[in-house]
């Protein structure tokens, strides 16, 4: 199956690790993954500083490096919400409870230009010890670590 | 990965086997696929006449061989909306456009009771020829067959 994922992945946390994981299971041994990447200058929005496109996307393969996924990838870069989620031919789409709404809209989009909508999957987020998302926002607040551990808890 | 999805599945249309072929891909080779067939009883609600559960399970187990699914399935009577999956232990819910609203209610009521809510798939519904979705419905009402064909056009 043809899979895509979107992110900025910065720090790569245990939700997007979650994330990327599923993606690769759907996708199946022989299927295919496309990674969009936030560039630089898209990324620049978050509301907190982020490390620079080369060095996220080395971290995420690394990760896929590690769990020895086997199906065929590419990481792309994504200068918008939908990036070429909205133009290209796939099969499924997986997002994070958060992040639900953009495939909503690409698939609405989709939909406009007369192409076929996609199947979305929306994963679990994974939860940090307070039982609350764990996000790169909280991470970089110091609140939490990337496996969602609390921090600082005097 | 273990999978569960839902369904009445009479007569067994191109929008149900897509439903039923994504959550073996899923699943996995390796995996598991929980069935949920409703009941008689409860299958009753439905605006129109619907076949008996043993050959409802038969038709599903028919589809299942002849696509040489090899994830291991079970094939267990729904008698309300959520069955197992507001109880067992599963990763992913496989649903249709049509069902998703119950898949939220199922991670409420897994959320309530303290248990780890589940993945949500939604698979895009397979469109008959005139781009509505194919439903048990307008087959029974003989305006499209189970391929979304369209009858009595004239």
């Amino acid at each position: 199956m043809k899979v895509m994922v979107g992110g900025t992945f910065d720090p790569l946390h245990d939700g997007h690790k979650q994330l990327i994981m599923r993606s690769f299971e759907l996708a199946g041994k022989e299927g295919q993954v496309t990674i969009g990447l936030t560039t630089d200058h898209f990324a620049c929005r978050k509301c907190h500083p982020v490390k620079e496109y080369s060095a996220r996307k080395a971290s995420l393969e690394n990760y896929i490096r590690e769990c020895g996924f086997s199906a065929h990838y590419e990481i792309e870069p994504l200068n918008d919400r939908y990036g070429s989620a909205a133009s290209e031919n796939f099969d499924a789409l997986v997002v994070s409870e958060e992040t639900l709404p953009i495939a909503r809209e690409i698939n609405i989009l989709r939909r406009e230009k007369g192409m076929r909508k996609v199947d979305i999957h929306q994963i679990t987020c994974v939860l940090a010890e307070d039982d609350r998302w764990i996000s790169s926002t909280r991470i970089y607040r110091g609140e939490i670590d990337e496996h969602g551990r609390l921090l600082h808890r005097d």
